[in-house]
């Protein structure tokens, strides 16, 4: 019988700061990061999951996936799948590591890469790329995964079975779909705050030229600039392009209705995370003051009881969820569940490293059995780091190509995984002398 | 010049499991911990300081204060009162460690541990205990200490400092209070749910004879044990006695108003945790479903944003802030003042280890400089662990009596440090062994 037998935790940096990679007015100097685990096993494949940091503090949470995946050790795999609701309540519910949230910070991005990778060896057990995996899944099972203790007053069990099981009716027609065209994406490839002008310019001719048509750009250092920025975008894109806008919680909540005047001359297409993540009520304010302009949110909300009052309050018009601060598919698709009962879309936070490739899942299962709708909806693209995965994400006309490889497309490259461990591996250690 | 020479971190755990002190429906079997810092200086007082946890993950805040404190190597002490606003923002601000919050979970809890002890520093230098040090600054020093970024949309800064002068002008008077009759205090020593009904009859014996008249029961497992002990409590306390309740987080949002309906015959003084401390808006609805029953929360409320918005939604009446989890005095001024904005008595989260010793110059500072009053307002009391402190609090008649010793409080005995150390101290090597 198939079992785990160790989980090997892995400290990844990459020195995109070198670069200016990924800038923006929060976080001037990012080395993206991978905390990222291998569940090793008896037989059959191994399940591979990490969470992304920025960089300092990514020790943190593989020390915590240690310790968390102490609990998997010895786990038989042989039912892994009817065991997935009840593995995510033993993970994310040990009462004293709960104490240091609960849900929330290193040890909740810990629990996310576990559970990552329980998802990768479940798919890869049954053969499919996870967000196929998914779609066959009943009403029943999917509603199983979830936690709904916190949830449960915004929205019935039987309401979300019935929805689920009407979907699995329709899903196969979906699926047809995603496999032909893929699902619609954006790029932030040439919005960040550290390029010069130059380099924004050529970047931007680059993703006109293949075929982008919706754009995001950082916000809030210094609102001059931001004009002469936004102008210089819209001079290449258009009125008829998307303009997205994100602040990376800078300001207060009057500043940020005060900012954002200023910049609706450009026709913003979002305001993203205008102010602290954790403050539902000040999106709300900030929402109904800048209206029509739509609020996105997301990327550092941190579980989904957080999520469920930004819906609840009109905190945000666009879910940003992020697929490693949220703790992995279950309480993702608690999340997909909730956007769907208020009618938000889902427009998953990627870029970093890993995101993209993780995202095109979630927002595929969304598609073929949540909200069944592209409509509004797009998936973040960032052209960065994909070359260090086994099987990357491919882009084809602007959109995401459905994966067909077995698993959660996060197996990264052997040679990656050595030569990019902190601080020892050469990349490293080189730079650290 | 005297200067921060280097950082000590180390972990502290009581076996407190063995015996069930702390157990609750949320949190069967706590060891509670301390992840305890030293500021060692070059000359001159050291600044002692601890975050609260109840067991595992107690060494990833270890990690994190020995992390976060290289910001402090180095840093000179002459002028260390006036920097105490600038290095709140510097300790929380990193922008990688931020990416793991932002200001929540280990690494927020660590930036705790490490402001506590600068705090305990400055108040050593100046020869006083904290609260007193506290309620000599003006209300523009107050005001300076606090990040109001986030804070700023409910209240102003004129307003700010207009009552934080004003309360200046007559702090002597209740100083002298405080010196005369300390502060009201009530306890939970008798209402765990691991104890046997003898041994709760034998604390509540000992408590009624030692002048208590506050008490606390933990709820949430079983309703009929639950009524069963509320019914023994109120036979020792009677009907004039205060009897608080505490779920400690264990039910959903219609559960919470459901089961507390069934043990409102026994009157409780509030009803605590009641569901996810993140549930802003949950607990909003439970208070308007219990009212008069009044909610009470924030020992897992981890930023004054949220605090701002409970506050704001009706979501708590009762503000139970702790000592360790917010980042130390800076952001507690800022709960405080908010508090007072919104008039809500703040009653701390004690217990535990460090925490009474902790939040008894919260309350004093409160008392003096912000709500000037004591009406609706108690200071959690456990007596547990109070041996390893060099200056303990000291309860008489049920009250606090008023800290003499300059610092906060916080210092362990020597001998407490290389006993209780883990894994390797005495204490725990003959246990682990």
């Amino acid at each position: 019988m198939a079992y785990i037998t160790s989980i090997e935790s892995i400290d990844i940096r990459f020195p995109t700061s070198e670069q200016l990679d990924g800038s923006d007015a929060m976080n001037p100097d990012p080395d993206y990061s991978a905390a990222y685990c291998v569940l090793h096993t008896s037989e059959g494949p191994e399940g591979h999951g990490m969470t992304f940091t920025i960089g300092r503090g990514n020790d943190l949470c593989v020390a915590a996936i240690s310790q968390l995946g102490q609990q998997l050790i010895g786990l038989e795999l042989t039912d892994l799948r009817s065991q997935m609701g009840p593995l995510w309540k033993k993970i994310t519910g040990d009462s004293q590591f709960r104490w240091l949230g609960p849900e929330k910070g290193v040890v909740h991005l810990a629990a996310a890469a576990l559970i990552n990778a329980l998802w990768d060896l479940l798919a890869k057990q049954e053969e499919l790329p996870l967000w196929r995996l998914l779609s066959t899944m009943s009403g029943e099972e999917l509603y199983d995964l979830v936690d709904w203790n916190y949830l449960s007053d915004v929205v019935s069990k039987e309401e979300i079975i019935t929805h689920l099981n009407a979907t699995a009716r329709t899903a196969d027609t979906r699926i047809t779909v995603l496999e032909k065209s893929g699902y619609p994406a954006y790029t932030t490839s040439a919005g960040w705050l550290g390029y010069s002008d130059e380099k924004m310019r050529e970047l931007l001719q680059e993703a006109v030229d293949a075929g982008w048509t919706t754009f995001k750009m950082k916000v809030g250092s210094d609102l001059d600039d931001d004009k002469r920025r936004a102008r210089l975008i819209r001079e290449f894109i258009g009125q008829d392009g998307q303009l997205m806008m994100d602040a990376n919680q800078v300001w207060g909540v009057n500043e940020a209705i005060r900012w954002m005047r200023e910049l609706s001359e450009f026709n913003p297409g979002w305001i993203e995370e205008p102010t602290s993540p954790d403050d539902i009520l000040g999106h709300a304010k900030i929402a109904r003051a800048l209206a029509p302009i739509p609020v996105a949110t997301g990327e550092h909300c941190h579980n989904a009881v957080m999520f469920k009052q930004f819906m609840e309050a009109g905190g945000l018009s666009i879910c940003q969820l992020d697929s490693c601060r949220l703790a992995s598919i279950n309480e993702i698709i608690g999340v997909l569940i909730l956007a769907w009962k208020f009618d938000i879309p889902v427009c998953p936070h990627a870029g970093g490293v890993g995101l993209c490739e993780y995202v095109q899942h979630i927002s595929m299962f969304d598609y073929t059995r949540v909200s069944c709708s592209t409509d509004g909806r797009v998936i973040e693209y960032v052209d960065h780091l994909h070359e260090h995965f086994k099987d990357p994400v491919r882009l084809v006309n602007g959109r995401y190509a459905a994966p067909q490889v077995p698993g959660y497309s996060i197996e990264m490259h052997p040679e990656t995984l050595s030569q990019y461990v902190y601080p020892d591996g050469p990349v490293w250690s080189s730079r650290l002398r």
